[in-house]
């Protein structure tokens, strides 16, 4: 069988898959989830033995030390994975929930109901723990899941999907309900995210060339996050200290991540008492800060901003640094420059915060905190498949709920137009 | 400046209007869809004389009646865009509405916060009244519209939305929230639709065709029906009356549109007693019935149905006819042939229904009622921009609120991770 029809056939075994998904109950997706965990556990000598093989291979092809990191399952990494399951056991189930109801002048009664949204694709990277962690979200979610890994993690994520499979399958999860694409060919992904009317929906999770290809190539449904060029403006109304704080946890705390701060804008009103000692406190951080002319002139020795660092996501220990006008400027150079990720207002005037969070177009705007909270657990919906930046469907953290559409069932008596 | 820049220019346009517009209250917006409406009133002969020029033109170019029909703007039907819009004056605004609020254990106060999408496309034919129909809806959802119309109502279309454009503008309506493809060329359409960033949505209404280069051509989410092949399953249960009354309104009432029925299934228990007088009641409405064999060894001059009949839109007096063993035959069925859009099952009990509208997949399941009821005024939606037959952001008919997204706003005291 070529390619294409490999991967039709397997959108297939997933839409009947997803039909029977939709229809277990929440106690019959928690035992499954359940036994799904227990499998790992056993498996775990199994999973560690494929992921080594990967390890090898990565190795003699030469990945770099963060890629080998990334992709090393060790004991606390499928304990991880199985502590995962078992959070997700006792989230609540949003399959079947009633939205809303009303009843029409005619009688019709109309019902707007929760149900799954068929088949997801997971397209990921390295971290073979991403495996488990999707495959288990879609699953209590009553969702059918088609998973394409790196090709660097195929063993490791073939043994976790296998695990996961067989653990269900004794209680009653459907066959094919889980399923990884096998081959290594480039070309699976653009087959994948073409299948309309086979997969529902592709969630891209990865690094930004990984996620454009899959934009570029999809006749389904995506959600993604290209990036995060998070963005916290000081206002004028601002608490010094709070400012400060703020800002340092939002670079500092984890750099590397998309909800952390890369820029911050300044009110030139009160730039010249906040950047000294913001600078102060975060050189003792070692952040390389970067300013613009006004910002410079304040503190001299900054390194010099160019324009384009205002588009750029550093994911290190750098932050630009902008002198603004007023509180308008900020927020024009938000909605133009940053990515409608997380951005934040540090301000105590309720004018400034209320201007700044109606007028700046992001998936989630603070007010006098951190960035850093813009994730699934930190919201409390207690597990997370990614971030939106798109507007449709999903916008922000995406956690059980933006794996579930709806339908509208109509009760009627035998109503006629 | 050639096509492409064209466009990206209207698109920056679009994206600075659709900032405008969600600053503006909900008395604002409403303060301007009036005087749109009183401008339409105003410039009605204007607009009449635009449509002469693109009816000669028409006829020159030898369009059909149906489709001169369709291009031509009479009094009426200016009337009835000027009544459209004063009836959505009278909706509900859904933007600001907050959809749900929680706190945090550390403090800070979550809210999920309904917002207009942005820029919104509306890719159409040749029916100039969707100009004024679309535009208002996303007014006042506080979006901005790009417009392209079919090449053939062009005139008519920029007449009637400089109308909405002046009109509003005197009320505060932001520049360039409704614009006009300008140009005929049919690269625009791809343009269009490939602007992300620029673009937030497109929504194209009209044939399937078009929708088809719509959805192939799109970087930027789309929103959209093929057809509606619709499904009514009569189950063994079934009142005798009510599933004749129902078939008969579901194909007859108004047989060109999406939510009249194609198909009917029957159970074989009851088939017997009552294929003779559905087909009775349906000939007096010069229905052609087609059969399976089964059909027809029960009414032996039923014209034979091939298997490519089950997954056919007829948009006409036409009906496929097939006899099943069982209601799981019925559900299987519909989900393999259907079009997802709207499906009924005839049926006293209450087992079968539950086990219908839990297993058919489509976006409006109907238990004892006709499927002619999927429509936004039908629903007390008040106004419908379309319906879906996707799953995500909307499902079945999109009313006000399916033109809006939401975002999050998170009020801290401080709160760093």
């Amino acid at each position: 069988m070529n390619l294409h029809d490999e991967m039709i056939a397997m959108g297939d075994r997933a839409v009947a898959a997803a039909r029977a998904m939709a229809q277990l109950s929440s106690r019959r997706k928690n035992a499954i989830l359940e036994a799904m965990a227990d499998e790992l556990d056993q498996r775990r000598e199994a999973i560690k033995e494929a992921n080594a093989r990967d390890m090898e291979a990565a190795k003699v092809a030469g990945l770099s030390g963060a890629m080998l990191d990334r992709l090393l399952l060790t004991d606390g990494r499928i304990d991880g994975m199985i502590k995962g399951i078992r959070d997700v056991v006792g989230l609540r189930d949003p399959v079947g929930q009633e939205i809303s109801k009303w009843m029409r002048p005619n009688g019709l009664e109309i019902f707007k109901v929760r149900v799954p949204i068929g088949v997801i694709a997971i397209i990921y990277e390295s971290r073979p723990n991403v495996t488990a962690d999707s495959s288990v979200l879609c699953i209590k979610t009553g969702n059918a899941v088609i998973l394409r890994g790196g090709k660097e993690a195929l063993h490791s994520n073939t043994a976790i999907a296998d695990a996961l499979q067989a653990g269900g399958k004794e209680k009653g999860l459907p066959d094919n309900a889980i399923q990884i694409v096998g081959t290594t060919d480039r070309d699976a992904i653009r087959e994948l995210v073409q299948m309309e009317g086979r997969v529902d929906l592709a969630i891209p999770r990865g690094g930004e060339g990984l996620i454009r290809a899959v934009a570029e190539n999809a006749r389904v449904p995506v959600i993604k996050h290209y990036k995060g060029v998070c963005y916290i403006h000081v206002d004028k109304s601002a608490d010094h200290d709070m400012a400060i704080q703020i800002v340092e946890n939002a670079k500092c705390q984890r750099p590397g991540v998309c909800n952390a701060a890369e820029h911050v804008l300044i009110d030139e009103a009160i730039a010249p008492s906040l950047l000294p000692d913001l600078v102060k406190t975060l050189r003792t951080k070692n952040v390389e800060l970067r300013g613009d002319e006004a910002a410079r002139s304040i503190v001299g020795d900054l390194k010099p901003a160019t324009e384009a660092d205002w588009d750029t996501e550093y994911l290190d220990l750098i932050l630009g640094v902008k002198i603004v006008p007023n509180l308008q400027a900020a927020i024009n150079h938000i909605n133009q420059h940053g990515s409608h990720h997380s951005d934040a207002i540090v301000a105590s005037d309720p004018a400034a915060q209320r201007d700044f969070t109606e007028q700046v177009d992001s998936a989630t705007v603070y007010v006098n905190a951190s960035t850093r909270f813009t994730d699934g657990a930190e919201f409390g919906l207690g597990a997370e498949i990614g971030i939106s930046t798109d507007k449709l469907h999903a916008r922000g953290p995406m956690g059980l709920e933006e794996l579930t559409t709806y339908k509208y069932v109509i009760q009627g008596t035998g109503q006629v137009r």
